[in-house]
């Protein structure tokens, strides 16, 4: 038998280590002993510390447990970096508490609470019974450089393969269960920019008005429908999210204009393709474009490890939660390129909010879950 | 006979006696006396005194001198404001300096030499002539507000009714008399603004993009043909001068959006016409807009008072002035509801620009030039 632990007791004790994105030291020393202890090799290393660029978010902490060399690898992945808490809180966001059979902290939902919980889920289970890694990052709510992608190349110089991956990200929405995520939309952050020729507006065919390229350009974006829609999947969607001129003068046509745009797309295309598509609009009428991918699509679809989440939450929760693909970006879309990916956590009413809270019964249920999980895995 | 006035030394005095728009006292000065010895009655006061609102400009010296009671009223008309130097001057702009047959200073062209040109011709006349007056504002390159208006109310009440007016505006190009100016095109600045609903990219449906909306209201307002232009007018134009957001978030749609539009238009349109026509894009996708016109156009059709300008330049320059109604807008828009109004005067080349500077040998034609033209009028 391994050591138990009480997922609200170390949940609590993650909270009031405090990690604002990117995190490193406190927040993983917390859970080191305890893995040490429980047979899990760890190893924690620091990604982006000789990274010139401060916008890529370095220095960020990441840690790799394994337990267990036989059997079927089964991986949970999760973050220990939170976001900023906001002023306004009942009380210290640092300074967990239960009120109300709630714990509140910042991190209780997004996600220290499921890395409680599955931590206590692992050690709930005999260690021969299958090969369990943990992939923890403490940069997934910043610029994600760091963080995840730097624990891949290190799973990969390790040999480490997991067979299945459940990310412990709150997809609950009103009641712990009734979600799970299967996919994720891809985004690809355009900027567009049109260069004119300035001058007086009582004479503009002295001029060359970039807002007037501008305007027919992002016209010409907005009648582009990329899809449909897929059975796992709602439509791919651009949105012009800027536009910036900064022309203080009524009787001056400006000398540029440029507009920002932000697409969330579907596994019908990837993001190089989205933006090549639209930076030949853009040049068409004289206009450049640059495209930053975030992320790209992915979808794990509906199969064992689904089936196998579904099951577990069912076992425990009575509810069979949903397949949805909605949202944002998570980690996921870096794990997808090793195994199979499902997501499955807390409710996320609270996550990123004032104030934000996990019912303690959930933390119990989720553990439960994930303990159902593993036994299902290793069955 | 009246007191005989050198016009280069006027002019120089003038561009000596700083006054950067809105202007009061001593430019004034500089001329009231000597109007006064020639016979003139000179009224001069100060409007805006008591204006709460900086952006209208004042307080702003005006001027009104007229002499002679009987035959045919003509007035010359125009401004001893100056727009600001700039840096970078080979010679300080308020010393004024002949060099090379040039005098330069702020004020040279745009329209102090005019001025001096005006006042010297029309002491060359004898004082039973006809009667003369000179309609001189201190804000013409500014507001407006407080200038030429506030100099036409009280030339209503002093029943001061000229039959043609004169406006010593630089509008020759690259010869003096080369080109006089019969009409001017309107100008209309409005203002777009769209409010939408706010939310994440990844929730389209949750939210309600202005920016959307803005380029479907600027995209429908770039398709419009005013008109085709005029037998005296280029076509009218609409420009798109800037559009702001000012959303710094990748991930947000914004709140609201706003453009800011100018037309220049000619004597089909009324501003109010337009900015009507406009709003009712605006609203049908969901938008408002205000307009505030800077000015109507007018239009002096060809007939006796351009016949004389002409005929006065071409007596003293051999060159027949072309009719114009191209460029900015002028107080002629305001002058043009008491009376004929023709635009002419010095070379327009160096206007608002570093080492303004007029030919002395200008100076002295376009004196002899408004000599001709009241010789003519009170032929």
């Amino acid at each position: 038998m391994t050591q138990s632990t009480d997922p609200i007791d170390l949940a609590t004790r993650l909270i009031a280590a405090k990690s604002v994105t990117p995190a490193t030291g406190a927040v993983f020393d917390a859970i080191t002993p305890m893995l040490e202890a429980a047979g899990f090799a760890v190893t924690r290393f620091i990604d982006g510390s000789d990274d010139p660029d401060p916008e890529n978010g370095g220095p960020v902490e990441n840690l790799l447990a394994t337990r267990g060399s036989g059997g079927r690898h089964f991986a949970f992945a999760g973050h220990l970096d939170v976001v900023p808490p906001g002023e306004g809180w009942e009380s210290d966001a640092f300074a967990p508490e239960i009120r109300g059979g709630l714990l509140y902290g910042r991190g209780a939902v997004d996600m220290k609470g499921a890395i409680a919980c599955f931590i206590a889920a692992a050690m709930r289970v005999p260690a021969d019974a299958g090969t369990i890694s943990l992939i923890i990052t403490g940069d997934e709510e910043g610029a994600a450089i760091h963080g995840t992608r730097a624990l891949m190349r290190h799973m990969a110089d390790a040999s480490c393969t997991p067979e299945m991956i459940l990310v412990g990200e709150p997809t609950s929405v009103n009641r712990l269960g009734d979600t799970m995520k299967i996919g994720r939309r891809g985004s690809v952050n355009m900027w567009i920019r049109v260069d004119g020729t300035q001058g007086h507006v009582a004479y503009p065919h002295l001029a060359d008005n970039p807002i007037a390229k501008l305007v027919t350009i992002l016209n010409e974006i907005a009648a582009i429908e990329l899809d449909q829609g897929t059975d796992w999947f709602q439509p791919s969607n651009i949105e012009t999210t800027d536009i910036a001129v900064g022309n203080p003068a009524h009787n001056v046509i400006p000398k540029s204009a440029s507009a920002r745009l932000s697409c969330r797309f579907n596994d019908l295309h990837t993001g190089t393709e989205i933006a090549d598509r639209l930076r030949a609009i853009a040049e068409k009428h004289g206009g450049t474009l640059k495209g930053v991918v975030s992320g790209e699509a992915f979808l794990t679809p509906p199969g064992e490890l689904s089936n196998l989440v579904q099951d577990a939450v069912e076992s425990v929760t009575g509810v069979r939660p949903e397949a949805s693909t909605s949202g944002g970006t998570s980690d996921a879309r870096f794990l997808s390129a090793l195994c199979p990916v499902v997501e499955f956590g807390l409710i996320n009413a609270t996550m990123h909010k004032l104030d934000e809270a996990v019912a303690v019964a959930d933390l119990e249920n989720l553990t439960d879950i994930y303990e159902a999980m593993l036994n299902r895995a290793f069955a």
